[in-house]
C-alpha cells in the first residue's frame, strides 16, 4: 500500500509538530509521550481522503485530519484509566507511567487541543464540522459507556452489542469522511453516503477483530489469540454462539467459561463456535456492512476512479492479520 | 442583589432545560443530578453581563453563558476525582455517588456539551468565542496540574501560587466575560479591558478565599473556619507568613504545622499570621488585583452608569461572608 505509507508518513510528520508547551511538564511530558506512541492514523488519513476524494487540496484538510486524530488519543488515555489497562502499543499507558489524575487532565487538555485544531480551518466551514465532530464525540463516550455496562450485564442482544461498537468506534471513522467532505464543499447527501461508507467500514471492521481475536494465524496476530476467550469478554462470536446453541451447547459454553486450562479453553471453545456456525454468522454480518459500506460509496455521483484509495484502504483494513 | 437574583433565576432556569438523553442512564444520569446541584452561577452571569455592557440583548449570549456554566461544571467533576472529595456543595460528588469512570466519562461527555453549546451562538461570531475558550479551558487545566504539583513541592514562590489561582480559577471569568463582549461586538481593546477586569476580580476574589477561610466570622462562614490551616494547605496566607516570618517564627510555624490539636492549631496560627502582617499583606494583594481590575473597567469607552451592574457584582463577590 504505497499510497497509504505516504499518507501515514504526513501525517506522522504533522503530528510530531504539534508543539505542547513545556511547562507544566506532568501535563504535556504525558502527551508528548502519548501521541508519538504511533499507530495507524487510519482516521487522519480517512479526512485527508474525503477531502480528496471531492477534489480539494489533501493539505487545506490537515487541521481537522490532526483534530480527529487527537480527539482519538485522548479517548484511549481515558478508556486505557477506565479498563485498568497497563499497555498501549506495547508502551506503558500514561495512567500507569505517571498517574491516574495526570492520565485525566493530560486527557482533558488533549481533548481542548482537538478543538483548537479544528478551530483552524477555515471559519465558513467551522458550524458544520463542529456539529459532526460534537455529535460523534458524545457518541463515542455513549459507546465506551455501554461496553462498561455490558461487562456486568447477562443479557446482552446482538443489536445491542452492534450499537456499542457503531458508537463506540465506528461513527468516528465516518466523522473524519465527513469533515473532509464538508471542508471540500461536498453536497450534503454526498456528505451523508460517504460518513455512511465509513461508518460500515468501521462495523465490519470490528467484527473482523472480534474474529480474528480467536480465528487469526497467531504468527500474523499481533497480540495473543484468544484473549477475548481467556477472560470472557462479550464479543459478537460470544453473542452469536449463545444465541444459536441448543441446551447441550449452552452448557457446555457456561462449562468452558469457567474452565482454568486456558488453552484448552480457548481450543475447545473455537471448535464449538465453528460447529454451532457462529464464525459464519459473525462472517456474514461483517459481509453485510461491508456491503452497506461500498453501495452508500456507489452512490455517491463522482468517477469509480476517484473512490480507488477509499476502496483499497477498506480492502487493506478487511484482510489485515487474517 | 435584586439584579442579580433576576440573572441568577434566569440562568437556573435555562440550566434547567438543558436536555440529556435517558441512555446510557449511567452516563447522563450524574449529569442531571450534577448540574442541578446549584451554586452561584456567576461566570454564565458575567458573560450576559459582558453582553449587555456593550448593547446587546442579554439573550443573544445565552448559550455562551451556558456553555461556561457548563464547562466549570465539568471541571468541578474531574476536579473532584483528582482531589478524592466526597461532598461538593454538601452533596455527594459524581465519583462517590456513582463511580470513578462515570465520573470520567461523564465529565467528557459534559465537555463536549459545552462545545455544542458554544456552536449554538451565531457562526460570525464561532472563531473568536473558540479562541478565547480554548485558549482558557487549556489554562484552568494547567492550573489544576500546578495545584497538585504544589501539593508534593516545599519552594512554591508567591508568585507561582498567584499564577496558578490565575490559571484555576480567574481566567474564567475573565474568558466568561470577554464572550459576552464578542457576541456584542465589542472592539478588540474593550473586550481584552474587560477580560482584565474579569481576571483580575478572580484573583481578587480568590485571595479573599484564602483570608475568609481563617479570618471569616464562623456565623457567617459556610465551612469550618480554618480548613486549610488544618490540613496544611498551601495558601497565599501561608505562604506570605513563611516569606516575612523571622527564624523563630519560621520554627514555630514549622512546629504548629505538626501540632495535632486541631483548635489550639488554628487559634495560634491565627495569631501569629496577624502577629507577622501575613494577613494584611494578603489583603494589600488582594486590594491591588481589585484596583487593576476596576482601573480596567474604567478604561472601556462607555459611560460608566453601564458598568454599574459589574461593579456591583464584584462589590457582592469581595464583601460576601466577611
Amino acid at each position: 500500500m504505497h499510497a497509504l505509507d505516504k499518507y501515514s508518513a504526513l501525517i506522522e510528520q504533522e503530528i510530531g509538530s504539534i508543539d505542547f508547551p513545556q511547562s507544566p511538564s506532568n501535563l504535556y511530558d504525558p502527551l508528548r509521550y502519548f501521541m508519538t506512541l504511533g499507530g495507524k492514523r487510519m482516521r487522519p488519513i480517512l479526512t485527508l481522503m474525503g477531502a480528496a476524494l471531492f477534489g480539494a487540496e489533501r493539505n487545506s484538510a490537515m487541521h481537522a485530519a490532526l483534530a480527529v486524530e487527537v480527539f482519538h488519543n485522548f479517548t484511549l488515555i481515558h478508556d486505557d484509566i477506565m479498563d485498568e489497562a497497563p499497555l498501549r502499543r506495547n508502551k506503558e499507558t500514561v495512567h500507569t507511567r505517571w498517574n491516574q489524575n495526570i492520565a485525566i487532565l493530560s486527557g482533558d487538555v488533549l481533548f481542548v487541543k482537538a478543538y483548537q485544531l479544528l478551530a483552524m480551518q477555515k471559519g465558513e466551514h467551522l458550524p458544520a464540522l463542529l456539529e459532526v465532530f460534537n455529535k460523534t464525540a458524545i457518541e463515542v463516550c455513549e459507546g465506551q459507556q455501554m461496553d462498561m455496562d455490558f461487562e456486568t450485564r447477562h443479557d446482552v442482544s446482538i443489536p445491542e452489542y452492534v450499537e456499542m461498537i457503531r458508537l463506540k468506534t465506528s461513527v468516528l471513522l465516518g466523522c473524519a469522511l465527513e469533515m473532509g467532505a464538508i471542508i471540500a464543499n461536498a453536497s450534503k447527501e454526498d456528505r451523508h453516503l460517504l460518513y455512511e461508507f465509513g461508518q460500515h467500514v468501521g462495523i465490519a471492521f470490528q467484527i473482523q477483530d472480534d474474529i480474528l481475536d480467536l480465528y487469526a494465524d497467531p504468527e500474523k496476530f499481533g497480540k495473543q489469540v484468544g484473549g477475548d476467550v481467556m477472560s470472557n469478554k462479550k464479543t459478537l462470536l460470544n453473542l452469536k454462539a449463545m444465541e444459536l446453541a441448543d441446551a447441550a451447547q449452552k452448557q457446555r459454553l457456561e462449562e468452558l467459561s469457567k474452565e482454568n486450562d486456558l488453552v484448552l479453553k480457548v481450543a475447545q471453545t473455537k471448535e464449538l463456535y465453528s460447529h454451532i456456525g457462529a464464525k459464519e454468522s459473525c462472517e456474514a454480518e461483517m459481509q453485510m456492512h461491508y456491503t452497506i459500506a461500498m453501495n452508500a460509496l456507489h452512490q455517491i455521483q463522482l468517477p469509480e476512479e476517484n473512490k480507488k484509495p477509499l476502496i483499497a484502504l477498506s480492502d487493506y483494513l478487511m484482510v489485515r492479520n487474517s
